[in-house]
């Protein structure tokens, strides 16, 4: 056990699989969520629930990407694909620099909580096409945070762990039931109705990872 | 003349001569500021001031830094230190990440201007010890964005200026008249009361650099 990480959870599959990892591997745990003007509260609503779950700190930090735009997230004018072929290319859903600044966020929270590692829920396999979730990507980024941080400076470099990196969707939901994690409070869809609409692409990877695990989204029971 | 250029704009000396180099680059300038939770409003009044001069679109970023602290400049319990000698260590204004997440949502809002170039007026002479100003840092980033954002991925990265980071303040001063820069309207005293304090590090920095430049500080003279 290490002492202190900081986990970017957003509510969905991903991230909480990934504290329950994180929950494993430090003694105490700052659970950081983003409202940056995403179309509904409903992730946040999940994020503080898997929170409370995990006795962990919550810092819910708030910033106005809706001022610029740029994303089917963040700007009600540009539609969220449903129903697509989810293939390589870039979708509309695309946040411009969204994990360069929830890293940088949770970076600084991390330099304040004296914690050893961010842990940030990407998965290279069965993703959306999301530049800022290649391992080539958050290597470069864990480099260039150790020269601007004070805790680089000071020879004890912050550490960015990726779990999930390498895992598909399923493997991903077997390692949270091993984990007993609270997937039942979860939410990974883009909208933000009463349930899932199941056709955007976070609907799609989600119950394709599910399905291939052969168990049944507990998220979905209720 | 290249196209969109986006500078980050505190209000103060060296992001204003920034604009102002940016100013002949670039043929459309977005400046933006962020609220961040500092102690002050001073400073986001000043930056909106040369934005305007500057006829340049200004996005206004809000982030509640003030949430997670661990700096001088958004926890009131931390004192700003005034009189000291400044050296290469790092001080109490030091705020965690902070030129992280500057960069990360400048380069966010240059994808949704199509900019190629985000300018920041970081100095690597005449500085606070800041680790996040060193040109190291910044190069690290540069790279690690092209590899996070769709404009990297699409063969067109965006640069990061750092047209100051040689310069001594003396030599900022004499940049910034030299290209009629509104130096009268940039305010860079760490505390917000009518009138600098002149015993901060930035007033101090900003003085010496005046006077080793030869120049009154215009911003004084008011």
């Amino acid at each position: 056990m290490s002492g202190a990480g900081v986990v970017l959870a957003s509510g969905g599959l991903d991230s909480t699989v990934a504290a329950s990892i994180a929950v494993t591997e430090c003694e105490r745990l700052t659970m950081v969520t983003f409202d940056y003007g995403q179309r509904h509260d409903r992730e946040l609503e999940a994020a503080a629930a898997v929170a409370e779950h995990y006795g962990a700190e919550q810092v819910a930090v708030t910033l106005n990407a809706d001022a610029w735009g740029g994303s089917a997230l963040t700007d009600p004018a540009i539609e969220i694909p449903l129903d697509r072929e989810i293939d390589a290319s870039i979708p509309p859903t695309y946040v411009p620099a969204r994990n360069l600044i929830f890293l940088s966020v949770a970076l600084g929270i991390a330099e304040t909580r004296d914690a050893d590692a961010v842990y940030i829920g990407v998965n290279a396999l069965d993703y959306s096409g999301y530049p800022d979730c290649r391992p080539e990507f958050i290597d470069a980024f864990e480099s260039a945070a150790k020269l601007g941080l004070r805790r680089g400076v000071e020879g004890r470099p912050i550490s960015i762990k990726t779990p999930l990196i390498a895992m598909t969707k399923a493997e991903i939901v077997q390692e949270g039931i091993r984990n007993g994690a609270p997937l039942d409070l979860t939410w990974s869809c883009y909208s933000g109705g009463r349930s899932p609409c199941g056709m955007c692409d976070a609907c799609v990877l989600r119950a394709r990872g599910f399905s291939e695990a052969g168990i049944a989204d507990p998220a979905l029971e209720q």
